[in-house]
């Protein structure tokens, strides 16, 4: 029942956004605009009694004023009008209230911890379910509904729900940077009424999520969130940050969510019970959730990697290793098949990894690498391949293009047409604002965007792939063994 | 006495290119190229019987034909006449060559590997040291000496010697991006004469090089390599990347550069007993040489953090509790003095790190976070301060852009006006091209820009910086514990 409750929450035919402002600078005003922008088709009633229109919208001074239903409130009213809101929500039928409005538990004040408590109290005497307080509420690309700039309205496969507003806005961009779309997005803040075992089963029964992803301060009810985790990972994937792991980081949460942080090690061994895949950080979760939103599922730890000099293929090499991969040996059918493309190297140098330097001039210029990276692609030996972008070749910028460019044609070439699993590495570089007009820097970012163009996961480094994508490894054969029973 | 010699190949007054040509593509035409586009001041005399002239320089057809004397040598010719060319050089008192020249031991074969010893005894014989065979040769900004594209000739304080040349450039190119300049750097490759103890030692005596950082994958005289870092380390950090470290590894150093990787405990002890710092990858080792470059000693593990919102400051709690820092509460007085400034915060709710997203409006516009960074920079409480860019604040784009240029121009005015050590965190992003023209990112790389022009270390996330800087902490601590014996 609870999942209808936010099915209809992410389906509002209206949307009031009360203590809505025409000031560009303040949230009643960017809610707005987000619906605006992102072209919400619902009707959209900004309410407030101190303006009379708002980017073209008629505002109405309060709820009741509206000549409608409505199904939806966002709030940006200060915590000490959100009680008399409620009231006004159940007269008018309001089913989900998103509160951005903050300044509740997470202050520590008694006060103000009170005030929550009433509030909740006076939601479920209302009938009126609460996201929130203090968070940014609901993302939904299908619907237009956004809650920052620059939020796409293309919609994808991974659903989220985090506890910290800040920390989602960062990962939805970085996250755009790699091609990942998201189904449903929500930032829920203190969990007050609705939370993290209400999300996550949501998430685990909608159409829309494969993916599902989460950063958690403090569990509200964690006997229910353990047993839906438990229902949900052998089905979907769901990767799990849990912050507030320390002394300091739990200090921190108090302040932040107002939740208590809990016991690292319960909860870790909880987690890992229910077969979810945790992260330590927002960039090794990002690397996670890419691998799963690229690749298909993979059972086996036998990598060929391909590209970069000696020394790219010695670091991957002990990288991959030491992440779980296998680093095998070139199968006899592949080594013979270089033997006779490539008679001067008849007797075995070119190995796994594949250091493209030794290749014979002529060989390297044509991406000979590619050529093996294709053989690979067909041999029943390898179950996942990477492609080492050759960034250090001694060339002069506009050979590199040219030269890069070939290897990533090869790249997208056998993606298209072999099943095989390929992931990149590729190291933008972390740009000053000069280098943007660099050739070798905008060289390295357009071929990042015709890789990710053609849906092919791009990692910085061997290390952050192979300790991604091992995870994704570990989950398909967990997953197997348990349907295998 | 080495040092002596390799101090003399870094300021030759004439240096010929062996295996020169007219060919942009070849690597003859390359050293000749980045001599000439570096500035080098001495006499270039590119040499080849193929060619009469080569970018504007006459070419001569053989080394003794060069009517003037060479001090140093690079040859880009095929293995097979390496051995001639050492008479000549001989004859012509040439005292170091360096050999681009690849195709030896590292390939495997038997007559490449007597080539390789047969060459060892004939420069013994001449007189002639060699670095290489194998690798990219000499980088010195100062001289104007370079092996690659867009190295600038713009000189610091870091010295190097890598074993690989494509992971060398792939290095100062990233390094570069973070505002580090070389003194000198070596790829030096096969190691056949020179080798990582002879290279050691020089740096432990440069004057020019403050910072030591070295890729090996395997040793040739371990035991003079292990006393001359226990000797140097004490006096100048040198951080070190071993590669080769397991199966795969190990057989890909073999191809790479014909070394033996050895056994990975026996040499992590050593180099541990040292005092060397050690990192697993290119990344970790660039966040380290970031350290030690941009931040003075720091005894301490007293870190102050301050910007994102809520879930950053959780995480970053977390994160550098995690890596061994102390993430102590704000003292008395800063806890005083922020109830001077903003009553309506007098119950303490704001803690260490700072969450400047529960700052009223006024504060957090006016860039209070700033304000608690200058106070915690003024105070003795502190050993670190840790900046984290409000990237995820919602504003729009232009008022996140004025938003964050008054945080970081807040920043650089501290950096100036208190000695405490600080690093910032700000991930710009692994772009597409098309973000380059988004205002979001273009705002966040002209923020790194001026962090970077003011000498002031910047790191993509909590993690990588924590874990980078505790190894400075730790360097000093023992170098402290050493000297006060």
């Amino acid at each position: 029942m609870v999942s209808q409750e936010l099915e209809d929450a992410f389906h509002p035919r209206s949307i009031a956004v009360v203590g809505a402002s025409g000031n560009p600078a303040s949230m009643g005003y960017r809610y707005v605009y987000h619906l605006i922008h992102n072209g919400y088709r619902g009707k959209i009633y900004p309410v407030t009694p101190h303006w009379s229109e708002i980017l073209g919208f008629k505002a109405y001074p309060f709820l009741r004023d509206i000549p409608n239903t409505i199904d939806y409130v966002i709030c940006c009213l200060p915590a000490s009008k959100v009680i008399d809101l409620l009231m006004e929500c159940s007269a008018k039928g309001v089913k989900v209230v998103h509160l951005y409005t903050a300044r509740f538990s997470e202050t520590g004040r008694e006060d103000s911890v009170e005030m929550e408590t009433e509030l909740l109290q006076r939601a479920r005497r209302c009938g009126v379910r609460l996201i929130g307080p203090n968070c940014m509420g609901l993302y939904y690309p299908r619907e237009g509904i956004a809650f920052s700039y620059d939020f796409t309205t293309e919609p994808g496969t991974v659903g989220m729900f985090f506890q910290s507003g800040g920390a989602c806005v960062e990962f939805i961009h970085q996250a755009f940077l790699r091609g990942i779309r998201f189904s449903k997005v929500i930032s829920y803040g203190n969990a007050l009424d609705l939370n993290e075992a209400d999300f996550l089963e949501y998430f685990s029964h909608d159409r829309e999520t494969e993916i599902i992803a989460s950063y958690i301060e403090g569990v509200k009810d964690g006997r229910r969130f353990l047993h839906t985790m438990s229902q949900v990972a052998p089905l979907k994937p769901v990767i799990i940050l849990k912050a507030g792991r320390g002394g300091a980081g739990a200090r921190a949460v108090a302040s932040h969510t107002g939740a208590l942080a809990g016991s690292l090690k319960v909860w870790e061994t909880a987690i890992r019970q229910t077969g979810a895949i945790q992260a330590l950080t927002i960039e090794e979760m990002l690397d996670i959730v890419t691998s799963f939103y690229f690749l298909p599922p993979i059972l086996g730890t036998r990598v060929g990697i391909v590209g970069g000099g000696g020394g790219k293929s010695v670091l991957s090499a002990d990288e991959w290793e030491e992440a779980g991969f296998n680093v095998v040996p070139l199968s006899p059918e592949i080594e013979d098949e270089i033997r006779k493309r490539l008679p001067e190297l008849w007797w075995g140098w070119l190995r796994n990894p594949v250091d493209i330097s030794i290749l014979p001039e002529d060989a390297l210029i044509n991406n000979f690498g590619g050529e093996v990276l294709r053989m690979m692609a067909k041999s029943p030996s390898f179950d996942l391949l990477i492609a080492n972008i050759s960034v250090s070749a001694p060339f002069a910028n506009d050979e590199l293009a040219a030269y890069l460019s070939k290897e990533v044609d090869d790249i997208i070439d056998i993606v298209r047409n072999e099943p095989k699993p390929l992931a990149v590495i590729l190291d933008t570089g972390a740009l000053n604002i000069q280098d943007f007009d660099h050739l070798r820097w905008r060289c390295l970012a357009e071929l990042k965007s015709r890789l990710v163009a053609a849906k092919i996961p791009v990692y910085s480094s061997p290390s952050e792939a192979a300790n991604a994508i091992i995870r994704l490894v570990n989950y398909y054969r967990r997953r197997k063994n348990i349907r295998s029973y």
